[in-house]
């Protein structure tokens, strides 16, 4: 088994390691802002990059301007001007031709998303955001929140002509408290530059993701992100502690505490958790930080079938456990992309069907380390994984990362993608793939010539978190492409009880699928309680439930 | 320095440690059943624990019965009994005399609370949960949600003549998935047998408390128990992944996800966490349960000032990282009661003026002991503690444990006790019991002899959650005594931000005090809730909100 061979060969690399120490290791994840349009998840290609973005109410047809929404008039802009001040604050689009400066708050990155904006509002301070809606609410003036627009599901734009409300310029980090490691931030903070003013206290952001550089705080807690540390830190549900945040109505919700324990009273700031600016424009954040790990180091193996994949999550949950900070899976194609694309020479000499990427994070590069070498031992010997290679050093750990983080980018560069984002359980996780791709290859759509439609059907993701990356890349975006997968995969994840959206939210490319995921009751439930806090329906519109 | 020299002799002992693993080590903070009423957060003398308890409706004369609420009648409870059929699952003092049959489900077991319902209902099913629900709603009858019944503020017992609704006989475990950790059960399900069928999964449930043999797992969710290992584990709004619930009206909100991600609309089922059953009642609970630690360590340190045992927690959390499981602060005080009252002889040579303990639980005995140890060899080297003992055997680490968890018991042998479970940042925790007691004894309460109505103020913790325990231990219950200690404590507490109510919850104990941890718009809004979901009210009435 050459396999068997090679791992022999990691595994002896890996028994005289040399001890890392990363002050800031997972930065990995993290491209520079610039890159993170190409590289996170692109449902474009990069030819279309150049086209002009369609309209989303064009995309949308059945989609009607709600007509109990005022439009926007010259004394509603000057009633903001006088209210915001710095000219900086107002991006007038109204008595003014500014649809160069608008346009970038009009449409999202991914270039899939267009609104017909005419005006964007940046307010500073709470008691600005509470001024705006106060009117806007009074006016029946539509508005959406934006915070870095870097959102997956179209959530973050205008669909008509509502005002955008972006939080770029509260952007101040209010506190930080050592001791208890609590942060407390404006929401327009830059999710990389909260990380990085911890990083220079011994701290850590318990949230890592793809658009860190340009995402805010405030959008992280709107959508509720996941990302690369929820296996280890848990969701934001858990590690935010308060959220300041307004109402339609103007009325400021101050329930940004920073204790880690408060039982009195219902914990409403949990329902501004990803509620996607529907109920309240989040305007602050209260959240609890971990220490920094001393240590983090990566692994990444080739498997013969998913089976051994979850064999080997469960040999790692034990042997790593509270180690254990990724454990990612990639199949065999998305592999091969990446090499294409590339061009980088495999970690591994065979190719296999399956990949994993397993991370620690510790407080003892030499414990982990040990700890790390028993799994290796464990799985070798037990035929779990057919190869492996471990980082020996920061430029292998970036490496290794760049063969999960880079799949997206490979992709972009192909055509587009139809992309879903969900989570099944453990057992079948990967199912949803073998049957996506055979139901399209008997429709006669997988072919390798150009005359096919679609090129690849794969799957990827945190394995950890139950969350998998069904990614189908087509030459062309093709409606019967479209027509047998939807609602075929809702269909799919609803049998399951899983998620048809587990991280990107609802927005208003799921918006119409949520039956898929939630009864009739949740729903109903849910519109009540938009009812309640936005009575006159005003923040984003169109979109959610 | 003595300290040191004995902190060097048990540093000794620690370096040639024998390599403990214990399948269930923390069971250690599990008392039976039986002696939780003795041990948990006593407020009554023993000697009180024969007297008849006084009706809360007598002790609480402004609070009168509201009128809009039905009166039980004949025909009801034919309809209960037709609905839930067997025998056992109506209690029935209407038509009956079944005094003493109910007497165990109107008062609580600190016997400070008493209520006068004449009637107890035992569904077995969400669906007799919502048709019982629905025919209260109907006829305007009162209920109260009951668990376990081992809450400490009066929450879960009638105040008038509710009928209880227990769920005692919804017992059973559901699902349990080894490899993703997720366990699904039944309201009724006793946490201590969650955590035992569990343990002989090799997973834990991640939460621990005094009361865990009789405290039922939807009683914690419905009151967002905190407990032992919280620092951890995590709060239960990251932890609880979905819930089951029946609404006022009889709706069955099925929320029982087992998905870690899911963003696919507002997260509702956070609202029934700690909403101590006045919006639903929990009918079931899903949890994800992390591995069970393979070992466990403890260690218990003498200080000389409040300083440095933040300074020791400090350097615990870097040091012990993601091992550190437990930090307890104690003082003195409260060491020398348990000393007196148990006559077992001090874990340390000379006495100190605070205590803490530090337990640490992960998955590689080695690895930890020599975390623990580089931490021993910190402290001590930089005289952060002046002297420490470390467990040596399960029987020392039980030994070690009950200095920290006999401190109620101590306490409930000297008379009364007024406790305080606050929140406060932690560089001041401790100043309030200083405060306190300052205050008390200019006040002349304070003294040794029995012409003085307070023994001792004293606190202790879980110093890792900046939660507090004040403890004004009295000779007997004393209206000037409760008079200069509230709203001072209150007042105290507000100015620092804190919460007064960190673990414990409302119920009716803090119900009018809401308004020091909560301002008046985030009572409105909780209000608003409850209306929402309870028009009439008839959801555990005069608590909470």
């Amino acid at each position: 088994m050459s396999g068997a061979r090679n791992l022999s060969v990691a595994l002896r690399r890996a028994r005289v390691p040399k001890p890392r120490s990363l002050l800031r290791p997972l930065s990995v994840c993290a491209p520079s802002p610039a890159a993170n349009s190409v590289r996170a998840f692109s449902v474009t290609s990069a030819a279309n990059a150049t086209k002009e973005i369609k309209y989303t109410s064009a995309a949308y047809p059945n989609l009607k301007r709600d007509s109990k929404f005022a439009e926007i008039s010259a004394d509603d802009v000057a009633f903001f001007k006088e209210l915001l001040g710095a000219q900086s604050a107002v991006i007038d689009g109204v008595t003014t031709d500014a649809a160069d400066d608008i346009e970038p708050f009009n449409s999202d990155w991914m270039r899939k998303y267009r609104g017909h904006t005419r005006l964007v509002l940046k307010p500073q301070t709470k008691e600005e955001v509470s001024k705006v809606l106060q009117y806007c609410n009074e006016k029946k003036l539509a508005v959406v929140p934006q915070g870095g627009n870097t959102g997956l599901v179209g959530g973050s734009v205008p669909v008509f002509d509502e005002i955008v409300i972006n939080l770029s310029r509260m952007n101040q980090i209010r506190s930080f408290d050592e001791a208890s490691g609590v942060l407390v931030v404006d929401a327009g903070v830059i999710l990389e530059v909260a990380d990085q003013y911890l990083a220079e206290r011994n701290h850590l952001f318990p949230l890592d993701l793809g658009a860190k550089g340009s995402c805010h705080v405030g959008g992280n807690v709107a959508t509720n992100a996941g990302g690369l540390r929820l296996l280890r830190y848990g969701s934001l549900h858990g590690t935010v502690l308060g959220v300041e945040a307004v109402l339609a109505d103007g009325t400021v919700v101050d329930s940004l505490s920073t204790l880690r324990k408060n039982n009195t009273g219902y914990d409403l700031k949990q329902l501004f958790i990803g509620s996607e600016g529907t109920i309240g424009i989040i305007t602050g954040v209260s959240i609890l930080c971990p220490p920094r790990p001393k240590a983090v180091n990566v692994a990444y193996f080739g498997l013969e079938s998913y089976d051994q994949v979850r064999q080997a999550y469960q040999e790692a949950k034990g042997h790593l456990s509270e180690i254990l900070s990724a454990f990612e899976l990639m199949d065999g194609r998305t592999q091969k992309l990446v090499h294409e694309s590339t061009g980088t020479k495999y970690p591994l000499e065979g190719e296999y069907p399956f990949y994993c990427l397993v991370e620690t994070s510790g407080s003892n590069a030499e414990h982990d380390m040990a700890k790390l070498e028993g799994f290796l031992e464990h799985i070798m010997g037990e035929g779990i994984v057919a190869d492996g290679v471990l980082a020996q050093d920061e430029t292998q750990f970036h490496a290794i990362w760049r063969w999960r983080e880079g799949i997206t980018e490979a992709l972009s560069h192909l055509g587009g993608t139809y992309k879903y984002d969900v989570s099944i359980p453990l057992p079948e996780l990967y199912q949803l793939v073998e049957d996506c791709k055979e139901r399209l290859t008997k429709l006669g759509f997988v072919g390798d010539d150009d005359s096919f439609p679609v090129r690849a059907v794969v799957g990827y993701g945190h394995m950890g978190d139950s969350n998998l990356h069904l990614n189908i890349s087509v030459r062309q975006y093709n409606k019967e492409v479209e027509k047998a997968i939807e609602p075929w995969v809702y269909e799919w994840i609803q049998k399951r009880n899983g998620s048809i959206s587990a991280e990107h939210g609802l927005g208003l490319a799921k918006k119409e699928f949520i039956g898929y995921s939630q009864n009739d009751t949740m729903v109903k439930l849910m519109k009540q309680l938009k009812g309640l806090y936005d009575p006159n329906g005003i923040l984003n519109p169109y979109k959610y439930i």
